[in-house]
């Protein structure tokens, strides 16, 4: 399996290491000969048949900026270049999502599809702008285009959706999906300080993105609930479908008062009114969760409630979640 | 697929009832075709080649407390006799468990890979007392033996492990696995009432089983951890390998105690230590569910710890265990 790998953030560099450490198990494991035959980043990429050797990216990317400027490294060269000349099977996105238009990863995972590659993403961007158009898309060209680093960091909340649950009917969902204002939240109600200042600590841990306007306002719990309830549901949104606030105006005191009636006030999507805002769970209730924690209850017909928790980023989490991706899309394959 | 049913008590009839109610929706959405041929009880059996009708056998049960008492009932017919003379694809094992010997089921289980059929089965007590060899055995006859209604009724902590984290590496599993005693437990430190008490309410709810002690001694739960980690984990342990305690002599003043220093006393099972017993989880765990949930913790390499919560047991709900196993069984099966 050749793997062209655009990204090499913390979750790029994370799977690019992990490929390479796990390489004897996941041969073993799953008959799984992975390679990383090209890494790409804005300034460049570096590319080797035999696999680009985790090294030399990433002291390419820490000393000069960009994988490019190693022994194997090419200035200049970009990810529509890299995917129309590198013969490869998986283009796997670790770029930055932008939610305006979703771009350059859609026209990246466009070309790659277009190029008979399957697509392993954790841009939420794209998918949740467009979701049913690319999965149509890659269904007419016979590849496959899977996402679960997008939603959840590396907890499995897609996988237990179709995978685990697969069988059974899921009728809705509810949960929370960021971190960044869990965490917030939590720190607000529990140590009484303001918003600024539980973000300013949020950024201090490394669980803020660089701009938390996407994840304060809803937007990154909003993109993530087109994913979720597309993927467990098989409905077909987007994510202009989706009306969501953040934590616009709460205060500490609303968290206590709220505390004070047994309710956690939390910022929740829920697929059947496709909404994200704050709202009051009970303060035992599972999608209470503490810290940067995320936690999901999906509503299964024949089973009640469950729920799943855990952390909902990081890049070796998220970069663990393509590996998964990666080892399905290796199942499935007939043998080369 | 051609299914043959023993067990009629409450999974066996739910799953009969499932099987009938959605077999237009799982043709449509799973191309499977899945008629009951035979079911059968202690009284006997009832054979139809073109499926078995839910409301003959339910009704059959109910007047005279046997399968056997309808159109298509044969009285005093056994399951092995079942076995050897009705052509099917599935033996499908919702019987007790008996965890002297796993008998009869054990033979039942046999007897049907002996004759190259796959077996679903619901009943713990087998697979915990000798899950390695008859694992083994299904092998090397080329059949497959599911299990997922063994552990957490509906809650796919099974499927959790191999399929919604599958490319990942699990380290350890702790949690609840026994919803009875975990609500004895709940209403102990909540109302302050005694063990005995708490037991008959649990009883009045259906949710302690015929004979509590095996529930209350630790054993149900040391039946799960097995067969828990084993799926897990690959390791090939059994009964005898896990220790085991349970809620003896436990008071709600004890209870009442380690809620004071903010702790929860819950009875989990432990695979790195493969031992159950009563141990303080923090107040705010995800371990610490209430009322007669069950909580699993995935401690997960790449990721930290993965939380999944959900009801334990339930008739309809451990039939939507056993729904999926089928669903996986016909995914896996060439059209015949």
């Amino acid at each position: 399996m050749r793997i062209v790998l655009a990204g090499y953030g913390n979750v790029g560099r994370s799977l690019h290491r992990m490929l390479e450490e796990r390489r004897r198990e996941l041969l073993r494991r799953y008959s799984m000969d992975a390679i990383v035959v090209a890494v790409i980043d804005r300034g460049g990429a570096a590319v080797h048949w035999k696999g680009v050797p985790y090294s030399e990216a990433a002291a390419a990317k820490d000393s000069e900026g960009t994988v490019a400027a190693g022994v194997h490294g090419r200035r200049g060269v970009t990810v529509l270049d890299l995917l129309d000349e590198v013969e490869a099977d998986v283009y796997v996105d670790t770029t930055l999502p932008n939610f305006t238009d979703g771009q350059p990863s859609l026209s990246y995972m466009e070309r790659a599809i277009s190029r008979r590659m399957h697509v392993v993403t954790s841009n939420k961007a794209p998918m949740a702008l467009a979701m049913p158009a690319l999965l149509e898309v890659a269904e007419q060209k016979g590849v496959r285009l899977l996402y679960s680093g997008t939603v959840g960091g590396g907890t499995p909340f897609l996988g237990m959706a179709s995978e685990a649950l697969r069988g059974n009917r899921i009728r809705a969902i509810r949960g929370v999906l960021n971190g960044t204002t869990n965490y917030v939240l939590h720190r607000m109600e529990t140590e009484g300080v303001s918003l600024e200042e539980a973000l300013r600590e949020a950024r201090r841990l490394g669980y803020a993105e660089a701009d938390p306007r996407i994840d304060l306002s809803g937007l990154d719990s909003a993109a993530k609930l087109v994913i979720l309830a597309n993927h467990a549901m098989g409905s077909n949104y987007t994510l202009s479908d989706v009306r969501y606030s953040g934590l616009e105006g709460v205060t500490p005191g609303d968290l206590r008062e709220a505390a004070k009636r047994g309710k956690a006030l939390r910022l929740l999507a829920d697929s059947r009114r496709l909404r994200v805002g704050l709202e009051e769970v009970d303060y035992r209730s599972p999608l209470n969760v503490p810290a940067n924690l995320n936690s999901v209850e999906f509503e299964v017909e024949e089973l009640g409630s469950i729920y799943l928790i855990g952390r909902g980023a990081g890049g070796p989490e998220t970069a663990a979640a393509i590996m998964r991706d990666l080892v399905q899309l290796n199942a499935a394959q007939p043998r080369r």
